[in-house]
């Protein structure tokens, strides 16, 4: 199946926003079989979108539009559509008093320029919205579909999993489509295609890698008569995945790596604390991005200068002999912190964040401490990267060593890692 | 002029990258007078490539190709406007012994199959590229330009610069074209837009308004037959603009917002730390992106708990009759943060950043305190969007209250500030 996607939107033309419902679409339809050969964008013009929709059936099996179903004399798509197909709009009575519902709803009363929202043309049914104003449309000419949605990206990506991506599935053949992810950290993402091995060639299901902020993401896509089996053959991969990169797996779509963290956190019963040089404050953001995080997460301290970092207690021998950026600075700071705080669990960082270097220290340089209980584990390492990105990296590789340290740790050591263990704040 | 723009790659049509060019690209588009009519993704396909190409000629009379000029297999950019235009690949031997050079440069040898990208067509010209190995493509055909550039953003955007957007100047009759970037902080985009008023519509210089990460950007771009015309247009139009909007200007486009604050406090002598409950470690993250924050940044702490208030030294009164979220105790936290670090200014946050409410303070909720050596400025807001988009925007936000009272601060007045200025630690 050939399909293409038309972007709907002059603000798109004028570069005010950027297509991302366009890449979304097109990292789900390879899991359908269906190849996609063309994205264009085109502006709020009759003519030229009636043009591209012309084309779009003339040379693809499947055309997908996103955007112009708006209530504005702007929003043409649905004008577009009946021109090409020589169709008169038609107002639908049922769906004209959902439309009006939708607004008595939020105790507004509808303009009457959303009437036009309420109309489809007679090869054509509408797709339900229930989260927006704008209903798609699917319409079928000679084998050839055309599906509208719109262009309000939460509003397009709901349609597309309830309404549209089921209607496709059942019509190239696969009676389902299941898809589950894996969300890895600590490893790259070409280490973790090399891991997975030969699995990443297999067809159903497909196994795809993309690196994003939060690791490296594994996405296993299986296809069958029913949704059923198709969970059953994911249910057989997925663990012959696991088996090869289990060890930097954290969670699934739907895991929060902070929250993971903060999960085994609380589980332990440990408290956690941050100190950071390097990374500027933004380890602690990290930690607090968990919903709940003061729990367990005492609070933190950026120590960017030599005397914070000795008025947090590092002594200042370790400074002389090793300076501000070393690994034994990082460890007295995490130890210097967790005393200071109170909490079971604290991690330090120092480092050369840049533009330029830091006593003869090159830039990118990186030392992590990590003090568990008064037990100290060191992990050094070097970026070659922004300062900004060096400083969301290393927070998050500060948390990885965490991660990492929390999962191997046995149920008992929690219990014996410190005396003011489970000795929590109100938060 | 009508122009479109083909971003060419498979992995557009994949979903693995998001099409940037295609945005920059029309943004610049509207200063030159050219109309942008369509974008369009196009695959590794020749058969496809030259169909978009030749559309492109036929409708357009500019087309802007991004992408497919590398040196392998897939890379096919050339050789369907080859085949368009139907003529043959000739090698340029200046332009081989420049890319040979380019990789003598590097220590390597030429791979014999880069020798493609020395190739033009006799109706083109090659466009430098002195910071990669794709040459770019100028070739015309009955006053129909094609201008082709390298996918990688930097390449194109320097080649867009350089080559490209001056050819393009000359020819729409337009000497020269000039932009300047104004960033506005504390202010909204639709309130921006209002505060210019009538400016919005001038037509050269033109006004236009972007909301960014760092606040709202106002683009001024002017086009005279000169470039120090340009200049002359925007030296007399820029005061009118900042007649309006000069309060909430915080630098032109290469000023990053933490290091204006940096290099406000460092002129007064003042120190810096933060206090952070709501905002978790941003506001610290914040600062410390200023290149040299360690000149005035001591450090910060993110005291997320009751006790981690407490321990910083806010009295157990102000959390008994307040809560942990009030302008109270931002106050507290500011006040205690300056005493226990030795800094001239603390700015402390509390809130409810959700996802659930604190102490029957709806989600949202946020106080800012400012501690200028000893007096208090206290601030509240609220914002209704997700936990992270809280977070960040409430650590610009209190950085923009810190901006703000520095701009309005006289000198003297920090002279006055307190006893411990000047007192800095060695970073």
């Amino acid at each position: 199946m050939r399909a293409e996607i038309l972007s709907i939107g002059t603000e798109l033309l004028l570069g005010q926003i950027l297509d991302t419902n366009a890449q979304f679409l097109a990292q789900e339809l390879p899991a359908l079989g269906i190849d996609l050969f063309y994205v264009s964008h085109v502006g709020d013009n009759l003519g030229r979108l009636a043009e591209a929709i012309r084309r779009g059936l003339d040379r693809s099996d499947l055309v997908i539009t996103t955007g112009g179903l708006g209530p504005t004399e702007d929003d043409l798509t649905r004008e577009a559509i009946a021109e090409v197909m020589g169709e008169p709009l038609e107002v639908q009575p049922e769906l004209e008093r959902t439309l009006r519902a939708f607004f008595a709803q939020r105790g507004r009363a509808m303009p009457e320029r959303n009437v036009k929202q309420a109309t489809t043309i007679a090869s054509g049914t509408f797709l339900p919205n229930p989260i927006g104003t704008a209903p798609g449309w699917w319409v079928e000419r000679n084998g050839t579909v055309i599906a509208s949605m719109p262009g309000v990206p939460h509003e397009m990506r709901q349609m597309w999993a309830e309404q549209v991506l089921p209607r496709l599935a059942a019509r190239v053949g696969a009676g389902a489509i299941v898809s589950r992810t894996l969300k890895l950290i600590g490893i790259g993402e070409s280490h973790a295609e090399e891991a997975v091995g030969d699995l990443i060639r297999s067809t159903n299901p497909t196994l795809a890698t993309y690196a994003k902020n939060d690791g490296v993401h594994l996405r296993l896509t299986a296809k069958a008569a029913t949704a059923n089996e198709a969970r059953a053959l994911l249910d057989d991969f997925e663990p012959r995945v696991r088996e090869r990169v289990g060890r930097w797996v954290y969670g699934d779509e739907t895991a929060s790596f902070p929250a993971v963290v903060g999960a085994l956190l609380r589980e332990r019963g440990l408290t956690l604390t941050t100190a950071e040089s390097a990374t500027g404050g933004h380890l602690a953001a990290l930690v607090a991005e968990a919903p709940g995080a003061s729990d367990y997460f005492l609070g933190g301290y950026v120590a960017y200068t030599r005397g914070a970092k000795e008025r947090l207690g590092v002594p200042p021998e370790i400074l002389d002999v090793h300076g501000t950026v070393a690994q034994e600075t990082s460890a007295a700071l995490a130890s210097a912190a967790r005393l200071q705080s109170g909490a079971d669990v604290a991690i330090a960082t120092t480092g050369v964040a840049g533009p330029s270097e830091s006593e003869s220290k090159p830039v990118g340089t990186l030392h992590f401490a990590l003090d568990i209980g008064g037990e100290t584990f060191v992990h050094s390492t070097s970026y070659s990267t922004t300062r900004a990105e060096f400083q969301r990296r290393g927070a998050l590789e500060a948390l990885t060593l965490l991660w990492q340290r929390l999962c191997t740790m046995p149920p008992r050591s929690a219990e014996q890692a410190g005396s003011t263990m489970g000795q929590r704040d109100a938060p």
